[in-house]
């Protein structure tokens, strides 16, 4: 037995890996089965990291295992799908038994977190990179989608902003930070937390949605896009963590917000009255701005003047670190 | 706009991702739809292709269009599923357009050979790397897999053996050979057919069924490790081409169809009743042995003697070329 396939075999064996709703065929055939219930459709993504572009290289590898699941897992929770399966394409340079043992244990830790299997998968040799391909299910006409944002719905975000891009000089070594600032920065970078619930609580509700991968300005403008809308953000209501602000200051910590990468919170849009019943019930609803006719984002003082700045947020593919 | 994204909108204009039977929503949003009818189930399977290891680099992108999509594709031959639809995960070390619009022809006319429609995927910068994750459709119930062979069933392959594995010289540049060798040979190498209706016709008819990718002895071994069965394979019944005789003398086509990889033939065991209604019916089924009581493959001459080598075939990951 080849040892990219005692590989395979150790996955199979990981708990995560185990069926489950929905799973009629997992790991080990040509391919796996889903079954998907009358009534619902299956969303599905697919998300690659590629060692040294979007992940340092070394780096914990039980980190690496959690945040790549999380990454992918987030798109579901963009849809408001309930997350069912995943199939994990991993390229290794070597086979490190160590290595491998941690990345699973960070997998398995975030597959337990979102309830996803390990449905199956490809392991090469090659440049360590990560692809996953997320499966969810959704009522059939019910998922999120980023095309229906209408003018008069209000802009909103499901959390803090920034903490993930506020996080990347740490991650990197850039800098150093106090305990207090440095550890809850760095969870929210290595431990995304997709916003399951919130997507599904918000079918039906939200006009729009998707999660924030590349900041607020950049991702805002793909549903200025889908939607033919304008978005207005207004720069003083950023939700921002306590965290973030001591670490990089008002202003710093509002540019990670709006242009930083990494945030996988959600951003939505709501009409105005599902706002009050949704935070009523203790939903993370934070009101950033609002949808216009028009088309593109506009960035807004708290005088209503348009201080767009030049930045669009990160290029979707950022160099670092 | 960052040059990644002019890519995504590039695949997105493609005539494979416009859409089609079973897709709710594709390329754009968070997450592609899928809509599954009733009594149906998913079936999933993820490949990785690495530059250097899976195939040469640099090479022609538009045969490696073809041949990535192909790949992915014949496993859902093998458990009889039809395709419904593709995610595409592409590394890129960097963006040149000739070279993107010639890969793009290439997968897009497998996709239309397959009727297979690109639904999403991922681009990033790293070094090129194809992971299709490939969706198709099953009866609930009826998908055929490796676990079912029982002893007294007839096994069979859908096609000659070894020609891809023959075309590897060439492909590498290390041999050369007249037209009438190389071409049929290297097609075979580079334009995969997924034998699709084979499969299809399959269906409660095979008791077990895989695409070779590894040599008919390795990939034979799955099948015995499965269904905890032995499996006899008899050296003069392989179907060989008269272009791979050719090429390689009757043994080494004899080796290459036992331990070549890349075939991308379906072999299938049978009860001996199917056998003469798929023939007469046009199917291609040759019959290469039969499966016994016991464990493991083993390799029989004419006469029945045991002439198994020490060889199971390749490694599952070759490091050539």
């Amino acid at each position: 037995m080849g040892e990219f396939e005692l590989i395979r075999n150790f996955f199979a064996a990981a708990p995560c890996a185990q069926g489950g709703e929905g799973v009629a065929l997992g790991i080990g055939d040509d391919c796996a089965l889903l079954a998907v219930a009358p009534g619902e459709q299956l969303a599905i993504s697919t998300d690659t990291l590629v060692a040294g572009v979007h992940f340092a290289d070394p780096c914990d590898p039980f980190l690496l295992g959690q945040r790549s699941l999380a990454v992918a897992v987030s798109d579901l929770a963009a849809m408001g799908a309930t997350p069912l399966a995943f199939t994990l394409a991993l390229t290794l340079p070597t086979v490190a038994t160590d290595w491998l043992a941690a990345y699973a244990r960070g997998l398995n830790a975030m597959a337990q977190d979102c309830a996803v299997r390990l449905i199956g998968g490809d392991t090469t040799r090659g440049p360590l990179t990560l692809t996953m391909t997320v499966f969810g299910r959704v009522p059939a006409g019910r998922a999120l989608t980023r095309s229906g944002a209408r003018p008069g719905d209000l802009l909103c975000v499901g959390g803090p902003l920034g903490d993930a891009a506020g996080a990347l000089p740490l991650v990197l070594g850039q800098r150093q930070a106090a305990p207090a600032v440095a550890e809850p920065l760095l969870a929210r970078y290595w431990s995304p937390q997709p916003q399951l619930a919130l997507g599904q609580a918000l079918r039906g509700k939200a006009t729009a949605a998707l999660d924030i991968s590349d900041g607020l300005l950049a991702d805002c403008g793909h549903i200025a896009a889908a939607s033919s809308v304008g978005l207005q953000v207004v720069l003083d209501t950023l939700p921002l963590s306590r965290p973030l602000v001591d670490f990089l200051g008002l202003e710093g910590a509002r540019a990670a917000a709006l242009s930083g990468g990494d945030d996988y919170v959600l951003a939505f849009t709501l009409p105005p009255a599902d706002l009050t019943p949704l935070q009523a019930a203790g939903w993370p609803v934070h009101v950033v701005g609002q949808v216009v006719a028009g088309q593109g984002v506009a960035l807004l003082d708290a005088a209503g003047q348009d201080i767009t700045p030049g930045i669009r947020g990160y290029q979707h593919f950022p160099e670092t670190p």
